[in-house]
């Protein structure tokens, strides 16, 4: 981890069943190929779409997946496996092919992001990785649209880092936050291995660190001339407001250049009107106001309704770990082995089986007007989403630009229709008449042979 | 990451204010030692007591962390560093001392978890890492205990790997977990990692794989004869049972034992009563029901008090990622520099200033009475919690077993009152007089100043 390539999972981060499965499947060379389709059962109660991300950390792990000589002894020593299972571990590469949505696509329950075809073993042991990865990405790049929709156009940072679940978890919220619309990071690290903007102001502490207010803002704006915001709500927020004027005005005499202050605290919204107006009358109009301190989408939206002079939101811990919905109810499934359609059939938990597509139609004026859910050979009227990103585990392309997947983030939801974005409608895909057929034969077939 | 520490992260994961802050430390000599307190402001809603862990984890960063050269290129190409300052990042070793609970000490709101105290820089950059890893472990080993209580001495085992917030979580999860008194993982390099015992069973997959379920049961115990639970669900449960059961005994004529079913979906109530008939008539009443599915504390108190036979089970994602309080309101205070005691006087967010200690005083039945919080020299009634673990940038002993850890957890909880446990009460602690003073006095210095 936090390689070069930032993610380098060793291929023993895997549950014990991927593993001794997979010893059956190699012995009675149970090879051909199997799909597995990853896909969202239920949309959480909070959310009207989805946003996928997660697609190139997964690529990116699939191709590096490795058994080391120690983690081989260390299954040795579980007594569970056999030689000739250890040797196939040894030689392990993913070689299979793998569909997706592109990472920003907006999606919808039962729609597949992910399929995946390889040997049986194969694409069993991914399995983990796979759901894993694509299940934060995605959790939190669409906790992020929604913050960047509440916004209305003011900047979103992302400030999750510090409580995010592990660090690795910091790098996923800065890479899918910025997917989503984000403008910026404060994760220094997630800067440099994904090449976003890096922001921040100040801390309390620094505040607390020098004997006064004003001392505290005097140091670091002489540090930072270019880059200085100041954090107003230590001891008192419009006394701290009026020393950052004081300082501002003192440091404009020398040419320095205040960005803005920021609020942390209190009922930011009444004292970013007070804040404003101390500012104005200073003659700082240029000054801009910056909040933090609990936001998420529902806050972000109450501060902008209420028309507060609030120019740019820190977003943290909420986005960053998708409090309201911190988990997806995404599923692996195996859909096709050996040519045949799979599925299960227990209680309340259907999957349909066969390789799927998706096709997506908009309205005249562009709009997203309706998916549906197909076999992956049918010609479906609508646009396919998913597309092969990888073949015999060779990628067919590079990794696309994080400011392109970005792009076309922010296209996919400026195509929702109003009331999907605003939560009062939640589309599924349409089922073809192709895949409600083979469901029921499969399940037929299912059913006579128990 | 994932490195034979598991733990080894860049210096740059971390906020970028840490090292603009430090930039002007460094530049005005501020190097005078600072001490910052970590603690949970308030506990979820859904908490009546938290469990410290993280602690060891974070020590370990702590020695390790470094700024690399590649780290410095990058933070040079900022434009906003001086060299002086980079060279002090180069020769950058976390020098300080470290304060903390004992990993599986139970605690509650304003209690500090940890303090740091190390020349400013140091203890501002590595405030990222601090709250991050004791956020997690803490919240995940809480809701980990929570599950052990409820399940009245069956066994809980972690199979959350898949849907934690990143591949790093599902160490800390299956860590905090076990920690917390579970009893096995499914995650592999999480047991060779930190020696846990690791277990499993079987997937839909795997079933699905076959033409027949029960083809699917023999391969599986033909190559595990010691470790085989069947998944019954697939299909249908009920059927699914007496296929296991013929196989069972078709099995256990040639001396393999069938060790369990488990039971994923539908009314687990309902169908573990059904499913133990149909053992115990066919005269396999050793063979165990092991319950998996979306469970919490919740379900699995549903569980247990409904009396059905479940004689395990398997929690993943809503313990993964402590999913009814995904994050803790933790912070990171400073609380003196170069011997003032300092604070923020922000609305709503008192911190109380100066290095502290915890007072446990227990009733003469050994259950937990009440916490005392003092200044860390005060010598008040009952046990002081925090221990010195780290001076000088050097660990003062040994990181303890984990089974040692966990031992120490199990009792903590057990001297829990009932009315605590069980949510109906939610101790805080009881401020010391020389604590109260110290704040009074502060509050009183900080706004004579204003």
């Amino acid at each position: 981890m936090f390689t070069a390539k930032w993610l380098n999972p060793s291929a023993l981060l895997t549950d014990l069943y991927e593993l001794t499965m997979s010893q059956v499947y190699l012995e009675r060379e149970m090879l051909a190929p199997a799909t597995f389709s990853l896909f969202v059962r239920k949309l959480p109660r909070q959310r009207s779409f989805l946003l996928s991300a997660g697609l190139w950390p997964l690529l990116e792990a699939l191709q590096e997946l490795r058994f080391s000589e120690e983690d081989l002894a260390y299954l040795e020593s579980l007594k569970l496996f056999k030689p000739a299972f250890l040797d196939y571990l040894r030689n392990f590469r993913f070689s299979g092919e793998v569909w997706a949505l592109p990472e920003g696509t907006v999606f919808f329950e039962n729609e597949p992001v992910v399929e995946i075809t390889a040997p049986l073993p194969e694409a069993q042991i991914v399995e983990t990785l796979a759901i894993n990865l694509i299940n934060i990405e995605t959790a939190i790049a669409t906790k992020a649209a929604l913050c960047v929709l509440a916004a209305c156009g003011r900047p979103c940072v992302d400030f999750g880092a510090r409580r995010t679940q592990g660090l690795e978890a910091s790098l996923h919220a800065a890479r899918a936050s910025y997917l989503a619309g984000f403008s910026a990071t404060s994760n220094v690290l997630a800067g440099k291995l994904f090449g976003l903007p890096v922001t921040g102001t100040m801390a309390h502490s620094f505040i607390e660190s020098f004997e006064r207010e004003e001392e505290a803002f005097l140091a670091f704006a002489e540090n930072f001339p270019e880059n200085t915001v100041f954090l107003i709500d230590t001891y008192d927020t419009l006394g701290g407001a009026r020393r950052a004027v004081e300082i501002a005005r003192r440091l404009a005499e020398r040419g320095i250049k205040v960005r803005g202050v920021r609020l942390d605290s209190g009922d930011v919204i009444e004292l970013s009107r007070e804040v404003r107006r101390i500012l104005d009358e200073a003659g700082l109009p240029e000054i801009r106001i910056f909040v933090s301190g609990g936001l998420d989408e529902r806050k972000i939206a109450e501060i902008v309704s209420s028309g507060a002079p609030v120019d740019a939101f820190g977003v943290g811990t909420k986005m960053g770990v998708s409090a309201d919905a911190p988990y997806l109810d995404l599923a692996y499934k195996l859909v096709e082995y050996d040519g045949r359609p799979r599925m299960k059939l227990s209680e309340g938990k259907i999957t349909y089986p066969g390789r799927k597509q998706v096709f997506r139609r908009y309205t005249g004026t562009g709009l997203f007007y309706e998916d549906h859910l197909g076999l992956r050979e049918e010609n479906l009227p609508g646009e396919p989403l998913l597309k092969c990103f990888m073949r015999e585990g060779e990628l067919l392309e590079s990794p696309p630009p994080l400011s392109a997947i970005r792009e076309r983030a922010l296209e996919e939801i400026a195509r929702l229709p109003a009331e999907v974005r605003e939560g009062k409608r939640v589309p599924a895909p349409h089922i073809s008449g192709a895949l409600e057929h083979l469901y029921r034969e499969t399940a037929k077939r299912l059913r006579e042979r128990l």
